[in-house]
């Protein structure tokens, strides 16, 4: 059996997240449904891929650089594989890269960290082109408060106030990165975490908007971390996309980006 | 009665184009219902306003500047009807500007002018984040040979090699610019004239993208035009969007683009 990792992207509109659920179309059915049509014919009724995801996303989250780790016997080269598994795939998800991975890697718990990017298109009027990958804030934001209070979003520490972690378990993550920059009409946000909590880039977002509005001044930041005072709710699902996931592994020439 | 013009964008992806029709949804038809809802409540059972459209565009055809031309009751300022029309409008319609125009006015009879884009993916690997308002074509492109053959689409003269007029009607236009860049990954056609005859942009795109190819050479597009040789197919209708209309207008301070 060869031990295999897929760089993907993926449009989110039209998925209820990546991973599979009891309803709704999701990323890994799709890409586990058409991995099954590699397996050996007498393996195929029944028999089925399965994928581990690097970086959640919910309904509507989009990816450009998602990875996800899944065990196949495919003997020939990968480059081969990629195009056919493309072929088989729906449109509004493609694969990058398949490479190779040691037997005991995982997606998911050998991923040193996740990137995200969150856009916001601040324009007095919506615009139908980037209301599928934007969200629409129509007041003036203030960037250099959100930038302010976003430096406090930073380190090993308690970010509960955010998100919430599977059966009450440690809400203790490291930020590597977290900045707000004007593009254009555009205001783009990005984070690098080793993980992130249950919608905790939606709330990090929903509360630097409340400082950008002036509701929240950006030196309160620390107090909504230390739950002292509420942030603000999650921001909308379309904003946000997955940009990619680092591993401590060398593949070939470049590291997995 | 106000005589009135609107300037608007669509996302072209979920109609079957802008004129309405027996079967599919439609832009007139979503703008046409929203505005009857402004007539005096007497009115509205039965009652409809008509609009006239400035330019075609067909099922997944997109636009950033159509215009609309209509009669309607109404006393109070363009800046109200605006943002009350879009309250009622879906998310894949806009309407930038609502104008007041001479009773003689009409979007269809008095533009000077159509500008159209259409935009190609150009790379060897599609994108999920492109495909919904571009092309892909996956070889590589000769922008240069694409160049040489678009500037013989110039002038006044019989451009009936591209595409139909209804009943049989002359097929002589004016074209005043085309042009081919490349923009990053993607490549730019864009396009206008004092009207166009039916998919006639996507069939001179079409055609100029077997130019880049290599499968008609640069300069035996005037052959093409003369209907000596054959041209190209339809390029598909994501990549196209109308840009803008140009009227003979000056309404406030800006011309109406």
């Amino acid at each position: 059996m060869a031990h295999l990792l897929a760089i993907l992207e993926y449009d989110g509109t039209e998925f209820q997240g990546f991973q599979t659920q009891s309803n709704g179309r999701t990323v890994q059915q799709e890409l586990e449904r058409a991995l099954t049509e590699f397996l050996p014919a007498p393996e195929r009724v029944g028999g089925r891929v399965k994928l581990v995801g690097g970086g959640r996303t919910d309904a509507g989250v989009h990816a450009r650089g998602q990875s996800a780790s899944f065990q196949l016997d495919w003997t020939r080269d990968l480059e081969t594989l990629q195009r056919a598994l493309n072929a088989k795939l729906p449109t509004d998800i493609f694969v990058h890269r398949i490479v190779s991975v040691p037997p005991d890697f995982s997606a998911r718990y050998s991923a040193l960290s996740r990137e995200y990017e969150y856009r916001v298109w601040n324009q007095p009027e919506r615009s139908v082109f980037h209301c599928r990958y934007a969200h629409w804030v129509a007041q003036p934001l203030d960037v250099s408060a959100m930038q302010t209070a976003a430096s406090w979003l930073r380190g090993k520490r308690d970010y509960g106030a955010f998100g919430s972690a599977p059966d009450g378990r440690s809400t203790v993550r490291e930020i590597m990165r977290a900045s707000v920059e004007r593009c254009g009409n555009e205001i783009c946000f990005t984070f690098e975490a080793n993980a992130f909590l249950y919608r905790m880039v939606r709330r990090m977002v929903g509360t630097l908007l409340l400082v950008g509005r002036g509701v929240i001044p950006a030196d309160e930041m620390t107090a909504v971390i230390e739950r002292k005072r509420r942030g603000g709710f999650s921001a909308p699902p379309q904003g946000l996309t997955l940009l990619r996931i680092n591993y401590p592994l060398e593949l070939g020439a470049e590291r997995i980006r």
